[in-house]
């Protein structure tokens, strides 16, 4: 496989297919937001074009719309959820820029002030934790 | 002024009306790019929507699809223009977001293998080596 093909088996395909459990807290018919499950801060959830891409390379341009369409959208509403004072974006393509699995996505980080972005600590959230957020996010979304 | 008006005497409102000058790498009908002078990497741009808005929290639809469209044309271009590896966009909005003006826009910065981004010293880039870094991209795009 070239550098830049695109692998089904990577972790989102497989949660797009119900092939791995998610907690997800909004779809319609060309995204998925799920929780991230190694959060930078409460709240954090990653956008997913369902179709498949690498990143921004390689995504075709009606993905790419779709997905900061609801990217928008999923930033109102965690700033909403969690009272927050403001909101970072990441999208990260291949390695050096700083992507871990390779279908496409955008990071949506409600943000505090004075609270930094924690590391990645390579260590999983606590799923009820996890889910507790995602009620909120639901919640602000209802 | 309430916190999430709109100051048209940010400073990329003021580069966009031709007040202040600015390394302009590309320009179309809605979106404008520049360099930013406090790159965190060598070929850091900015892509902005021509049109007022604060951030991803009030834009209008049209103005961030024709921002992403820009975006993701600017980093296939930085991709080639730097030979890089791979490609870091951060959006940020709001000051605990990260948002440091108050005009919406996208950070698109190249990156390589092994080099972190830089730190933001708050020391602005030598004119003459961001006029050099503007010159790659203008010419990965002719």
């Amino acid at each position: 496989m070239t550098k830049s093909a695109y692998d089904d088996q990577n972790i989102f395909a497989k949660i797009l297919r119900g092939e791995l459990p998610s907690e997800t807290v909004f779809e319609d018919e060309h995204t998925l937001v799920i929780m991230d499950i190694m959060p930078r801060g409460d709240g954090h959830i990653l956008v997913l074009p369902k179709n498949s891409s690498r990143n921004i390379l390689d995504i075709a341009e009606a993905d790419l719309l779709a997905t900061i369409q609801t990217t928008q959208k999923m930033a109102k509403t965690v700033k909403k959820a969690f009272d927050a004072d403001g909101v970072t974006i990441h999208q990260f393509n291949e390695s050096a820029g700083g992507q871990m699995v390779f279908h496409t996505h955008f990071h949506v980080i409600p943000r505090h002030k004075g609270v930094s972005l924690r590391a990645h600590s390579g260590e999983m959230e606590d799923s009820q934790v996890l889910k507790a957020n995602a009620d909120k996010i639901r919640t602000a979304l209802s």
